[in-house]
């Protein structure tokens, strides 16, 4: 409510499900919270009636026909609100046009304040317990991925290795997958979003796994990349190079640090091993009720990290294949590591078939620095 | 584009991803496709850039690093379009705001037109293609619940057979689940969106499992309730008269006919049986890219089905526990079938434990009447 009122409204509306659970712990899937003067209602159907009075405890619940948004309106525009912020950013046109229909005339115009991303600021710095929920689906998916491993053979389909760690995701108690599995095999480990697909495993060739689960509400992400048979130089080199951008960015985290220079650690570390254009996304992302949230590290973010805010490290470099051709840069190649026998060659490392290399913890932002917490699972590099 | 001049635009603006998809066959997260003077152009960014180029095929395809909607904005505006239809049920008041600042000043004012659901309508028919998507999802959903049945017993939890039946989704190619598995045992059964949770399955009591498969982008939808030991004559009763008030609707359905008479033809039955409050949700719905598409079958519902709609027929009836009493009322259960053996007595079947029965197929409309897609899976009553 101080958030509305900083807006200049005297009245709040929510109507995103995130936002909805994080304020109420009402979990069902349509339902609007309206805050007046303190006192907080929330609105629902008669689907939900039992449920939103188990899981909003301390809020008045309403339960009625009609669309919850249009609900809670109505009650505002009766118990006297003057002036309502709602989040713009997630109320469609034709919606917020349903909202002023059910106002009375006279309170249509200037009634409703569009703001952005209210709750969700204040959803970013995670409390106690929402640390231990997180800190709980990171550790599933470290174990998830120990279990997996026997399953990443050259004999396996990305398909069977994903509903592999599905089902044990499942086994495990999570309620979904926090998004699509990525198991990305060979030359599909370039592609940054890498599906698992019925591509079968490469004998020799890096794997990606990127994965979380869903665990009471909050999601877990995590990415490793492991390699089947025996690695060129080149493989080896470009995973020591994310690996040491993600080392970076990590011990540049703290309370207090800007995002833009979290993301700088990680991708100066590319740039001086000629892998900054292969690294085309940003280095991390909040995670929480939602699988992306604030605050976003990337470049030119000039958001301050906090303490309780819980991200994602992930650098990688993708590097495409031409038949016969390098996808190093000679000059690049020159600035990298000692293991580069002979740099100075245009083919030193031809990268006939493309490949891929992301590692990805989640970690929890705290004074001093930061907590990983998918530490269980070792980044070292990995050849099965 | 025809849909976007009937309402009076020269231009249409798409940026819901099923609508994309359907139009143009792009499958990425970001998209929009604006059309004008006949001409397509699908606008996207640097991480789809080969994907789109794939998959759009006949397309003009754009790749830029600004969001894909201010891209189409900027491009229409300086192409001559006057007017641009966009649809106000997908698009949030935010998003309109910054496609409006991307305007030339002299455009803003009128340029956006708001329609709703224009996409959608056409998605309703289904074009052999899409049917033929839609029958092999179908019955990757009837081979599933063949398989899962031998999970399905008292030692085993609800998110255990969920995961079983994910996995075995996964293994036959499954993109995902097309929702949130339904597996509900016991009292559970008695919700209508009974998730899987880690509850156990009852030695005596319906389960109800209501499930989907994502296959190649399109929705698979079905669900079936069994009983786990023996039933008491109630629970049989109800399971009868559900089924009964499934075929009804069934036999209701062709091209023509209105979507509120194909609901009362269920809603009459449970209303004849005394379940008519037991039954509070709609009978079915359309299904293709989305879990959830036109048409309703619900009453009140005027639209008339067409040769090509795809759409479930869910009846249910949901009885909530009360210790010692009936759920039914004795009038009603008068008017019930033959095995009730004294109607006349207040508690001939008290419901001391709540239960509920679903019972859903998914089916192509035909002009003489319609397909069922799930038919392969039997709806006869089944004591395990």
């Amino acid at each position: 409510m101080r958030a509305a009122e900083t807006a200049g409204a005297d009245a709040l509306l929510l109507t995103h499900g995130a936002d909805v659970r994080y304020l109420s712990g009402f979990t069902g899937s349509s339902g609007a919270i309206a805050l007046l003067g303190g006192r907080a209602t929330l609105f629902t159907d008669g689907r939900y009636a039992n449920q939103a009075k188990a899981e909003a405890k301390g809020l008045r619940v309403v339960i009625d026909k009609r669309p919850p948004e249009i609900q809670a309106v109505e009650w505002l525009a009766s118990s006297g609100a003057t002036q309502c912020a709602f989040d713009a950013g997630i109320t469609s046109v034709a919606s917020l046009e349903r909202m002023k229909k059910a106002l009375p005339q006279p309170l249509r115009r200037g009634f409703f304040l569009p703001t952005e991303g209210l709750v969700a600021r204040l959803r970013q710095i995670k409390d106690d317990d929402e640390v231990a929920r997180l800190r709980r689906a990171a550790a599933i998916g470290c174990g998830l991925f120990a279990m997996v491993l026997e399953y990443v053979t050259s004999s396996a389909t990305e398909l069977q290795v994903a509903a592999q760690l599905e089902f044990m995701a499942r086994l495990a108690g999570a309620e979904a997958m926090s998004f699509e599995t990525i198991v990305a095999g060979g030359e599909r480990s370039a592609l940054p979003h890498g599906r698992a697909t019925s591509a079968r495993l490469p004998a020799q060739g890096f794997v990606t796994l990127d994965f979380g689960v869903l665990l009471d509400g909050y999601c877990s992400d995590m990415t490793r990349t492991v390699h089947l048979g025996r690695a060129t130089e080149q493989e080896w080199e470009v995973y020591h190079s994310v690996l040491e951008a993600q080392q970076a960015a990590i011990a540049a985290v703290a309370a207090g640090v800007r995002c833009a220079d979290v993301d700088e650690a990680a991708r100066s570390v590319l740039r001086r091993a000629g892998l900054e254009k292969e690294f085309a996304h940003s280095t991390g992302h909040g995670v929480g009720l939602e699988i992306h949230e604030g605050p976003r590290i990337a470049a030119a973010q000039e958001q301050i990290l906090e303490a309780g805010m819980i991200i994602t490290i992930e650098p990688g470099a993708y590097l495409s294949g031409s038949p016969g051709g390098s996808a190093l840069k000679p000059d690049a190649m020159a600035a990298g590591r000692s293991r580069v026998a002979s740099s100075r060659s245009r083919r030193v490392h031809p990268v006939e078939k493309g490949f891929g290399v992301r590692i990805e913890d989640m970690l929890l932002v705290t004074r001093s620095g930061c907590e990983v917490l998918t530490a269980a699972s070792s980044r070292d590099w990995m050849e099965l």
